[in-house]
């Protein structure tokens, strides 16, 4: 089953891109937080589609209306269910998926699961709209986390081969959190983020699209997080950030570049700093033994390109079992890495507010 | 916490290295299938220490009882509970450990947790010894999916920077699988296998240590298994992976690699071969939408060189706080990739064979 | 927390009595399964308030509306969501139960537990409102379960101390299975439930109210669902039965009674009938080893009196920490017997729909 | 499957009555409590067989070893396993009744759950014999909420219809707590424990067996623990009583009697006593909306007679399908009540700490 998610944070997510709705129920937030309502439209707004050129032009505004667990403006500890209405609908275009699947969507193995039954208009339930009540219950945990001095923030540390600059070569300061959270494609590097969007243009006016890297660091969190073995950070983290569509491979602190270092350089030696244990390098990304070491925490999430490409593709019709040639129409984006970056965070903003909320701690 | 894993098959872990045992309740096997305890010997001395130059000479024979759960040579339905008695200890060797913890290694994060009450001997709980019971089911595990037509086999894609041949460049047939099974490093391309363990031994001549990555396959894996979100294959696979201490990086199909790619080419387009749906690449990996599409399951997972290194390196006294020199005695692997190999088939074949259990399937 | 239950349907329920909605998410449900909205509605409606004198006035309507997971009018296989407004609002009624909690409701407890942020209006999440949600999705789990051949029947088989005939007293047909979910007052002997009304009413008028016993059964049941220990079929269904508030005892075939008898009058023996196996008694309610036998299941389920009576009652001022008179305002009902039964019969369908989806059945 | 539980502190437990073994891998248990082993083995005393007259004379010895997560006299935070093994093992006894199942036991169900693959011998895995690992952790639990000023006690309230004085009755006191956890036969009012025994050695003589309930209170419980619906206090404990074999019935406070109450007897009015906020009736038994009102919490579980008595009782071949006559040959208990009672004071304590390790509390 896909919806539920959780131990101490448990969420459950519903919906499908052309049902009447999609939406999230959260349960186990503290009582008594208040939300600040516009900064999780902020967030939102963030992900939306439509807001510039590198985007598809749907109109959807992501609308949301909290249902319950909400009163006086504070949170009441029960369950919190938002719930998006789809508003922006033309399911015309997506008639004939259900018999020739698109390469690179989950049209065909989402048939062969659900026998058939599935709504597969606009992706259904495998759109990437679904991860826009994702975005809702991060901005949330955001708000809880940054109370409790945890920042996180993430970049596009590469999109179509392009490189940004790393979170480990610069000092990440509130400014540079805010400027990234507030550009159209978050990179350290400026010019290199003009890069990036010339490329994703380019790709459009090709009819393709291309991919990315996003890289993530969250700072302030405490040592002694998480569990050994199944329960590790990088299991939870990674178990989260591979349900969001298009990631396909997870790394943290160095990564698979650590695999190609010796011993003596991969190990972060332990150092005393500002009278702290600290390590000299992060090669690590802030987690030993599946628990965190109070470094910040970084990892990065290799996003696909679009599958919706306007050229010609080949694919097969699914009754007839004929091949046949199939052009994507509709609506889609180029790239899709600056509208996923807030939706990383809110990833690692939930998986890390689910650990802080562990009794132990 | 960390022992618990999995839905439809449960496993639960305990032990520490030093600890009178190990060992590992597997819960939801199905009742009356036949074990082969030969095989199962098998694939745990492929783990097991102390078989050739590559690793410690530690005289661990991993030898293994079944507690419950068998019956007339047949699983009986009920938890399998199995335990290893941990035999050569030598605590001496890591007496000072938990107040100058080893770079690389959870010493310091496993003190912070547990609160200094963790038994650090030898890694604790923490120790790459508790992928033994892993193995143990996990041999368990192949045994039944391989009744179910399905194989699963890996080999070292990379060590110390030497490449070796990927799986989807070859035609992996039951001869090589049983070759890649059987060697001391498992390797497609036996030149390249040859030179990797070269570059191990320098590094250990070095006082130093190398990692690598292994490349898993699953072949005969029907389409339609996994969920969306939460519960995608990736999510399940990559959590059990994670759990695999040394482990900081898993891709599935092209992985990071598909991230510099643009759309057109990415895209598996469909095709029909020998009158079956299939793709003509198979860069998602045999996954799309987090569900497998009957594909071949392809992903990677990035081993960091072994942190125990007899050069001499900085730490702190935790309780003095004052820095430190410290040289880590003791007996270590110059490289875990062909000990880590069957704890990665073993971890896919434990999340597979959950997922076939699935009550929709 | 509150809101998350099941293994392979899993739902997650939310809402509180005067937030904007209260609702469901079902997830697991079989796709392709075409629901009757009509009986949807017809057994909402059977615990809908105002329907006749032993009930509320209020005027709630349990209008649904499916959010998900519905398409061409059949389950998707992705999660179902369905949403009901909370029309007919008088906060007023309501308003100072924060501080002087009504004795026999969660108004004390609530408060301890959220630190006084809980919606207490109206009883918020605690209201037996929340039980709407679940009728909707025991409505949907009997219907998948009617075309396995398995049929659930409830009736008061006591309220205030007037005794209907057992279930094991009579045979339960088609016939008897309709009269009861059609009557007010479900009862096997009418006689006794014109006295119950009778008894309800009486206490409505002397401004006091009357709880009573549930029976449930459950025929067509295969032998071999549920488990030893802890996921006992006892284990599941007492631990959904008391998520129904008012519930404060659950037992199976002679329950409490077959404590009182002898091993050798409580053993069930085996008998061959029809060429089946099957048991002369049915003390152990169809249930051994926590293992269905493939008798009819049989439990009852104890609800108390409704709290909310319009007598004057002690109770205190938990911020001036004084004692108080309280008279509870509003608009209660003198016994929820009546309107428990088909929620009691929902909880029974959706336990057993979770073990007959088991993947080892 | 059966073997594992909980939320906080997850348990984990296998074996079979004659395996080499029976266990439990304890995880989530806070680091560094140092555990009482002479008070273990007393707890587990109490349940061991072969004590007195009321009990089967088999020797086992209960003979517990710890495998890991215990570190100098400590817990360490990791999981903690014990393994019991099974030493008196006379199989022979057992030889038939895989195809003739005793009545009231679970041969017949275990048969048919797993295919005849189960271990029969003794009940197999559905052996009381599996309490034993129960009470292990459960003494841990009670050692562990004794140091937060939990204390818990259970006595027979009725056995073979004689009835003890009940809880509520009488002042619970720290000498009343010691005397009823030595006492062979648990009763408040020891005459009428006097004349229990001499009904079960009655029984006994008789070749027969009896049933009965036992109470249980737990004093010191904050207000606020448990949650509303699926995870109500209720819920939690009735799910572990019920995996208890033998127990039928359970009830909180007034229980069954409280659905014969009017509300105006059954709502428990608060008053103000030391300052406290209590209430002057207990009929609820300490839980109201799911969650502790910090009142004694009280509650009862029916136990069945043993199902395993020497007269002569009607079965069936279940291969040939003929009846058959069957005499329960080995040794048995002629009542589990006094055995029983430290395995639900097990119960208690463990879902108790469970709910005391949660997050928000």
């Amino acid at each position: 089953m896909s919806g539920i998610w959780g131990k101490n944070l448990r969420l459950s997510i519903f919906g499908e891109s052309h049902a009447p709705a999609i939406g999230i129920v959260i349960d186990g937030l503290p009582p008594g937080t208040e939300l600040d309502i516009e900064n999780i439209r902020f967030q939102m707004n963030r992900r939306a589609p439509g807001r510039n050129k590198m985007s598809t032009p749907r109109g959807e505004k992501d609308e949301f209306e909290i249902l319950s667990g909400y009163f006086n403006g504070k949170t009441t500890g029960t369950p919190l269910a938002c719930m998006i209405r789809n508003a922006d609908r033309r399911s015309s275009d997506y008639e004939n998926i259900s018999k020739t699947p698109r390469p690179g969507h989950a049209d065909y193995t989402g048939f062969v699961k659900y026998g058939g039954f599935n709504d597969y208009r606009g992706g259904g339930h495998f759109s990437g709209r679904l991860t826009a009540p994702l975005v809702f219950a991060g901005a949330i945990a955001q708000q809880i986390l940054e109370g409790m001095g945890i920042v996180i923030a993430a970049h596009a540390q590469s999109v179509a081969g392009v490189c940004d600059t790393r979170f480990e070569e610069v000092d990440v300061d509130k400014e540079l959190v805010e400027r990234l959270k507030a550009s159209e494609l978050a990179a350290i590097d400026t010019a290199k983020g003009e890069l990036m969007k010339s490329e994703i243009l380019k790709a459009r006016e090709e009819l393709d699209s291309v991919g990315g890297v996003i890289e993530c660091m969250a700072l302030g969190i405490p040592a002694g997080l998480g569990d050994p073995f199944f329960d590790s950070v990088e299991s939870r983290l990674s178990g989260m950030l591979f349900s969001i569509p298009a990631v396909k491979g997870v790394e943290f602190g160095a990564g698979f570049e650590i695999s190609r270092m010796r011993g003596s350089k991969a190990n972060d030696e332990y150092v005393i700093s500002d009278g702290q244990i600290s390590t000299s390098t992060n090669n690590n990304g802030g987690i030993l033994g599946g628990i965190t070491s109070g470094m910040p925490m970084v990892f990065r999430a290799a996003i696909k390109p679009t599958p919706s490409i306007s050229q010609m593709q080949s694919s097969v019709d699914i009754f007839s079992m004929k091949e046949v040639q199939l052009r994507v129409e509709g609506r889609h984006d180029p790239c899709i890495v600056p509208r996923a970056i807030p939706v990383v965070e809110s990833a690692a903003a939930l998986v890390i507010l689910d650990m802080m909320l562990e009794g132990r701690k």
